[in-house]
């Protein structure tokens, strides 16, 4: 039971849900883990993990105008501003996400229910290079 | 170290928040397992896990409150709605919650503080079936 | 790959995040764990964890701030309120937050970003001695 670790990254174009279910699984395949856990980890402060609906788009557009909504970037009492309107909100929305996100495997194979999918959750507004490490616990 | 994976799987009643500390405490007993981690995976997009106060109800009621006032069903800028007006704010509070769980063990004991239980969240208004992987690692 | 366990505590000065980043890394050390993933978990329902930005202490203002603006202490429809105006909302902040955490080790060292940070977030507005366990999975 040796640890697989690998990184990952992908470039994000600004606000919104990137799937990653593919990549993650190929990760467990070459791991050669039949049994455990895959954890994944987001490098930064203002993109996240969620597992979420992958079969329609319109639940992904939805869940990315409630985060818009609650927590918008026009707010007036955000101290936190030098680096743009949308950064303070993006370290929100991270916050209310996750960071670390992990998903038993058996059989070799990640046990995601019927309509979920692995995201990566970018939240600035700007294109950003984002890492994430993939760990393989297991047998 | 070789890891304890078992499936369980709970009939739920509408939304709110079901107690599942036994089941898993039992888990971690049959595992053997002296002292690592217990791993909890909810394979929904409409369910999630919490872990929350479990000695007094109310505490229970108005967090299902809180949720029900921070995404309430008849938003109406909801695109994904053919599902019924439940179920994309069950997306949003599965999102607002957590997919998967950890906690440690020590001694063949789960570490939960006094006054914390592990639930299960149901988000959706009628009775689903809910599937948990547990995954146990450790020695 | 035996597990490292390990607890400790921290006396919180009300609510707002304490950075617990270098107490979790002289863990990982102490460990001699080389790879694999440090596990955090906080054993109470109205502290949790979060990996933040700890560059600018205005964004940990800021985030602050939106919690209180989020779960307001004086909502009047609470019915947990025997324990104090400070209580409920604390369990609500704790649940949108996280009570475990855990990052990636590679070469005797967390993973972490440039600018993320291990935080203890305390809810509560009088000072509480909060425990973590700290588990090092690895070899």
């Amino acid at each position: 039971m040796k640890p697989f670790t690998k990184e990952i990254s992908f470039l994000t174009n600004g606000k919104g849900l990137i799937e990653i279910t593919q990549k993650v699984s190929e990760i467990v395949r070459q791991s050669g883990v039949l049994n455990g856990i895959v954890h994944m980890f987001v490098c930064h402060t203002s993109a996240s993990l969620l597992l979420f609906e992958n079969a329609d788009e319109s639940a992904r557009d939805d869940i990315e105008e409630f985060f818009d909504r609650l927590v918008p970037e026009d707010d007036p009492w955000f101290s936190h501003s030098f680096e743009g309107p949308d950064d303070m909100p993006a370290h929100i929305r991270m916050a209310l996400t996750r960071s670390s996100e992990s998903i038993p495997i058996k059989g070799g194979r990640i046990l995601l229910g019927t309509w979920q999918g692995i995201f990566l959750f970018e939240h600035r507004a700007t294109p950003h290079r984002r890492v994430i490490v993939v760990t393989v616990l297991g047998e």
